[in-house]
């Protein structure tokens, strides 16, 4: 059957494709892959391994729904509801009876296929706007024209298995009927959003792009590649030149990444198919490789760094990245690659998929290189930075984000220099993501929730600086989007992984600046280090919280508990969903609170400064939905201050064992932390940190240095030392 | 060398056991193994596989301690502290070089045992009662003697190991200075703690009777077995013979249950290793075999029921079960035991060990059979039961677990008729356990918190029934371990698992029953049917907490919510440490709360009568130093009620699937709960619940039927049918 089908395929290439220009001849049969790549499959199925496995399951799986009555109702249901749902399952169904029609050429496939196309253009012509529409961008089939264009990318693909094996009578009646209106509803009829340089944006050109291959319609491809008026101010190419920074950072964080993703890797895949000549993965430096592989060096324990507006289970294994891992290895074959697609656990039926597949059947994975980065933001890279610290690349690494990012548009959030800290495969020091429970009706809907605006995205619910009880820019978007950090410096040596950023702008006549270090001392202990400085006119309050997983064992302060009564925190900002549990004035140098998560206990002690306050706190407080996830925090608080410093160490410490029951370690290691720049030469910072007499450590920045070679000779307790670059970890003899 | 040492391991045993009496007469050369075990061991480690990796792990962990200074404090400190901790370190590597010496012969590991010895002999017969002791059962190397009986278990090991190459005058100086007087200080010197009935009494008489086979003591033996008079009122055997229950439970929960095993199972193989005709292990019907199985089937995804004090981070991997597994393997080689050594991961460097650690190399193990058991509780079994109700034996099972036990002495709960509920490998509807973090000094010092009896103890930290804000028995242990819930019936059908128990005593005037169910619908369906009936003189009010985790979705009762100020539930008997969060007044029939955990969905649904009200609590309130776990839990309560009824579902349902993003069946199920009791003939329970028209059962219940085959013919809506036994889950026809 295969070799039959290699015939076919080639007779296909020759017919099918004649008209497009010579300019943009194409090279192949089918959308996404070549005929070989489709023999290949096709003989695959015949052995046994990942691919095969994939084949039965989803044959099995399919097969199944054959004979199920076709059911293409009417649009009525908003997101989450039943025709939404409807149709969102049968574009995954066609897609895959077309995937399956490829690899057996067995005609149930091509008459399920076959069938629902009909359906669907017999509907599709007459239907008004959906009766649910969102108002910016409404679509037909689905209340939005983003769930419409993601219909297209997946049922074009059935469409191109078929298409050759359909009469050409019945071709026309479901190009004319189904795909022209369609088409022509997303991109002319819906200009806004085709030529938005957003994630919507392409998933619209790719619908139509991808359209235009199946349909040997160039002007489709070349209206989606740039824009509308074919001016490049839209379109794909533009959308790949302004949504990345250079290094592949897509603006809005992870979450939005992987969904971004997917339609541009797959319509980069149909162009280089298809006109090979675009060279368009070799566009911008490689931009689409470096955006996928971003997106997963900006995970952790297979799950993305929940920044900004992200729902927080979502991860590698998402089926946006398992396209994304299979494309990049089919460009350029990494076995790091492979071993997050071995973790996506996913098998693509496709030509990129076959290549992971026989790979992981060969079992040449190896360790994917995580590695510390700095993602710079923004088109040129300057607009701030997304820092990724990461101890080494075991599973269990500590990893440090620090996020000095631009605001990330509409599903940024008022956190400027906040940070997360990882250990062991999980997040301890978290971002709250999104209030939001996806595909949840009871919970709005599955709509990001009023307190994703109220809560959320509001400073408080960060690690971060927070001025008079006020979010950053006062909580307004586009003022945030105005605004980004300015990164001092970053250095990634072996001991001393620091990065250090400037805020202007957050609020009114106050800077402050930020500088966070993973020390992986050479005694083998690990900490970071926390300076944050506040230059401010006039007096006001200052808080620094910190949002932290396990269970609050003890801290050296004498706090007031509210045993008896609760009351929120404040009353706007945020502050409102804040239990105020205890308070109390930390009487010792440092303000220390140990908690144990897991079989680890963690420390995060603050030096006291300018009567400082200690605060926890419990989400939970004017919640009466329960729409909150009912975490806890630690807050720093300074009153009727100015200039400020908060200086902070976070220890990762010890063991708890429950099986063997023993504890190590269960208390803070720290005896000294201080800021000792005042004795030693202006212009320097200097941090002295000691565990007991034996172990010392003084970090010494040189925010000035020309670069990362310059070196600069300074005295401190009766010795001379040099610091190389912007900073160094120097160990005090004993 | 393994041969060499065969020979001396056959002197050794003509020599060192030749003064037992014919009536004891010792079988073995070493306390635990036989000579051809021993041998066999010394043959094991010079080929691969897991026995010899163990002793490879274990051989390099003591050979990088081998040339540490020896360290034996004068004992300080508590438990948790560094001498303790010391002191524990001490006889797990004494016990391990011991190991090590038998298995190589190698005098490094010979001279670490004996200098250790040598150290604690010329310490311990100067010591006094340790400075830290607790009051009743003080020690003097530790400040409880169990701890003490803890160190001879594993010393007397070691000693074994190597006594053998000692000269007489080392060995004379050893058991005259060390071993004799800890002896004589375990026995005559704690006649209390030696005689008791109870895990303490377990320690002292295993750590005695061990050492009476290593030193040649059989009056030691005798003592053990049968107390210090030798009257048999206490000692080893009435602690087996009371102990338990005929099935194998033990009084105080599994959480007690594992640690007490291991005197139990170490003690009993020394004497069947050294005298086999007492036939120990076949002793009262198999009871220690039962006992260990017993510990398996009370654990769920690898944890322990936590029930009782338990600490809830322990379960089927501790190091107690690992031998109790291993030695249950030795007598009886069943491939399931080997799937839970599997999962124990960890291999003994024992005779009983290697036979373990050979099969798994063979790949001998076979799922565990996990089954529906009613342990019955009490000496003669009919003092209640803690009825297990499993699903069926996958590792995602559902499981039931009704408490329906006695009091379980003073680490009991005042919980009548409590339950917990497990899905997908984890706890759901949960206990509680204990308000302890062992082994954390800033948490009171490692010991139970006075929260373990201000709350953890209390019924209101429980799911079942609370009259009047009231713990059962007033939360006076010594009156709870006069009664015991009564059980009525159980029945382990294929689609209908159902027990029932009456509480009468838990308060004055007032009896309780309740009757749960795990039903197995043939349709797919699994839910819980909870029929709790409150039979009362005067009014009161009723409380039925149901404790859960995850996150909470929705719910059909409007509540009012303390939005801005929270207060505690009540004042005392652990309702202080509550939050009330809000409360409402059902208007539907049934009172519903569904929330969210993992990927699955529950529902708690209860039909409303009597004014009942919905309250939302989380712990916390009255916590100043945070030493509770801040969960949450939903409360059905009436008020002013005489007789009542509490008839409740709780359903497992649909999935959330962040990944790929899709959610099923996020609402509750349920379209009618009802007791028709009145509809049919007297006498009978009629519980009628329905998922909409197609799905419609009747659980009929005959609480009086004469036994499991005796039939009742009932009419119910026009039709005929009929009970088998106590109970039938009729489907109504549509």
């Amino acid at each position: 059957m295969s070799l039959i089908r290699k015939v076919i395929g080639i007779v296909f290439v020759s017919c099918s494709v004649a008209s497009f220009s010579s300019a943009v001849a194409a090279e192949s049969a089918y959308l996404l892959e070549s005929a070989d790549q489709v023999a290949a499959m096709q003989l695959a199925i015949a052995s046994p391994g990942r691919f095969t496995d994939e084949f039965n399951k989803q044959r099995q799986r399919i097969d199944a729904i054959l004979d199920a009555l076709i059911n293409i109702p009417v649009p009525a249901d908003a997101g989450g509801g039943y025709t939404h749902e409807v149709h969102k399952q049968n574009y995954v169904n066609m897609r895959m009876a077309g995937r399956l029609y490829l690899l057996t050429q067995d005609d149930k496939y091509l008459n399920y296929v076959k069938s629902h196309l009909n359906g669907y253009a017999a509907m599709y012509p007459s239907l008004p706007l959906h009766p649910k529409k969102k108002e910016q961008t409404p679509g037909k089939l689905f209340w939005q024209s983003l769930n419409e264009a993601m219909w297209l990318v997946h049922v074009i693909q059935a469409y191109d298995a078929v298409k050759d094996s359909l009469s050409a009578q019945e071709q026309q009646y479901i190009e004319t009927q189904l795909f022209e209106p369609m088409v022509d509803y997303l991109s002319e009829q819906s200009p806004d959003t085709f030529n938005k340089v957003h994630n919507h944006g392409t998933w619209a050109t790719a619908a139509v792009g991808m359209s235009g291959y199946v349909l040997d319609k160039p002007e489709w491809v070349e209206k989606s590649l740039y824009g509308l008026d074919l001016s490049g101010k839209g379109g794909f190419m533009r959308q790949l030149d302004e949504l990345f920074s250079p290094q592949g950072y897509y603006n809005e964080g992870p979450y939005y990444q992987r969904f971004a993703l997917l339609p541009f890797v797959i319509f980069a895949q149909a162009i280089d198919n298809n006109e090979p000549e675009r060279k368009i993965f070799e566009h911008r430096d490689e931009i689409l490789t470096k955006a996928t592989n971003a997106t997963v060096q900006l995970s952790y324990g297979g799950l993305f760094f929940g920044i900004n507006d992200a729902i927080k289970d979502k991860g590698i294994n998402t089926i946006e990245l398992v396209h994304g891992i299979a494309i990049a290895y089919n460009l350029d074959p990494q076995s790091g690659l492979l071993k997050i697609a071995e973790e996506q656990d996913t098998i693509l039926l496709t030509g990129y998929g076959l290549s992971v597949a026989q790979a992981l059947d060969e079992q040449k994975q190896t360790a994917y290189p995580f590695e510390s980065i700095v993602f710079s933001d923004g088109l040129n890279g300057d607009e701030g930075a997304l820092v990724v610290l990461r101890q080494n690349q075991s599973e269990a690494h500590q990893t440090l984000v620090f996020k000095a990012t631009s605001q990330g548009l509409g599903h940024g959030h008022f956190d400027k220099l906040h940070y997360m800290f990882y250990n062991q495969g999980k997040e301890i020091v978290y971002d709250y993501g999104a209030a939001r429970f996806l595909n949840i009706e009871a919970k709005y809907g599955g709509h990001y929730l009023p307190e994703n605006n109220a809560y959320a995205k509001q400073t408080i619910a960060h690690n971060t600086l927070i001025v008079d009880e006020t979010s950053h820019f006062d909580g307004n978007t586009s003022t945030g989007n105005k605004y980004h950090p300015d990164m001092l410096f970053t250095e990634l040596d072996e001991h001393l992984q620091i990065s250090s950023a400037s805020m202007s702008n957050a609020y009114d006549n106050i800077v402050f600046d930020r500088t966070m270090a993973l020390v992986n001392a050479p005694s083998g202990k690990i900490f970071v280090i926390d300076i944050l400085n506040v230059d401010s006119q006039g007096q006001h309050q200052y808080d620094l919280p910190v949002h932290f997983y396990g269970q609050y064992i003890d801290s050296n302060v004498a706090m007031n508990a509210n045993t008896t009564t609760q009351s929120p925190l404040g009353s706007q900002n945020g502050y409102q969903y804040l239990w105020l549990q205890a308070q109390g004035k930390p009487v010792d140098e440092l303000a220390r609170v140990t908690w144990l998560k897991d079989s680890t206990f963690y420390s995060h002690s603050t030096v006291v400064e300018n009567g400082q306050e200690l605060l926890m706190v419990r989400i939970g407080a004017n919640d009466p939905n329960f729409n909150l996830i009912a975490n806890q925090a630690l807050i720093n608080r300074v009153k009727g201050a100015g200039d400020h410093q908060f200086l902070s160490v976070l220890e990762a410490h010890g063991e708890y064992n429950g099986a063997k029951e023993f504890t190590r370690d269960a208390a803070s290691q720290i005896t000294e932390l201080r800021d000792v720049s005042n004795e030693t030469s202006e212009g320097l910072t200097l941090i002295k940190i000691s565990f007991g007499e034996a172990e010392q450590y003084v970090l010494a920045i040189n925010a000035n240095a020309a670069n990362e070679q310059s070196k600069m000779t300074f005295e401190y307790a009766g010795s001379n030392h040099v610091i190389t670059g912007n900073a160094e970890l120097l160990q005090l003899a004993n």
